[in-house]
């Protein structure tokens, strides 16, 4: 793996969301940010963030895989964690479950544009008493 | 996007896919290849794209990322298809849905030897009749 300048800026990036130090998140995400086509803005971006380690208090982002080029971040995050209640539309209720988020990220000026990120919802129902196997 | 040689050879081994050409698969994909943690093998994976192919029959893959290095591919696929009965555990029957998947590929000498998948199944439910938005 080659260790880009973009690369550098998102261990950063992941770094500060570990910390949950928010008054640094504006160092790594832009004000215009848009999250899976949907214009957060950075302080909808962060209220995204704390309404998630809110709801999972033991979240923690491990880097398990990093792609990038002059423009583009792709990273697979892997997460083992207790969503308490519901996440992603799923009674979770304190079940301690393993998945992956694969996610792109643009970065324009240093900073974190645009994110597309798809959360592997089939493993964590997989996981659920009663779960039928996805395909 | 600089257009690496990964880049190039992936962009190939989707062209096969949409080809459908079964008979160059072994072009680009290694012998020993893993799919999320299983080993398909060769065979295994060709498998499970014939299957693919089949349930859904207008099944086609757009590249709508790509990010490279000299041993990682990152793509974000785009998939607007009618997949027949059901899909992901979820019953689709005959509903064309829009979705995506991110998805990472290790290559080794010019072919893809292991495949880290995730498609967007939220955004598939919150395609159906009477679905109920997800987070």
């Amino acid at each position: 793996m080659t260790e880009t300048h973009l690369a550098r800026l998102y261990k950063e990036y992941i770094a500060c969301l570990n910390m949950q130090k928010w008054s640094d998140l504006g160092r790594h995400v832009h004000d215009g940010v848009v999250h899976n086509g949907k214009r957060l803005g950075l302080a909808g971006y962060q209220a995204m963030l704390e309404n998630d380690f809110a709801s999972i208090p033991d979240l923690h982002f491990n880097i398990e895989l990093l792609v990038a080029d002059s423009r583009f971040v792709a990273s697979r995050l892997a997460f083992n964690c207790t969503p308490r209640g519901r996440f992603m539309n799923l009674d979770i209720d304190g079940l301690t479950v393993s998945f992956s988020e694969n996610v792109f990220y643009e970065f324009t000026e240093n900073k974190i544009l645009r994110v597309w990120s798809v959360i592997d919802k089939a493993a964590i129902e997989a996981q659920l008493p009663g779960a039928r196997q996805p395909r």
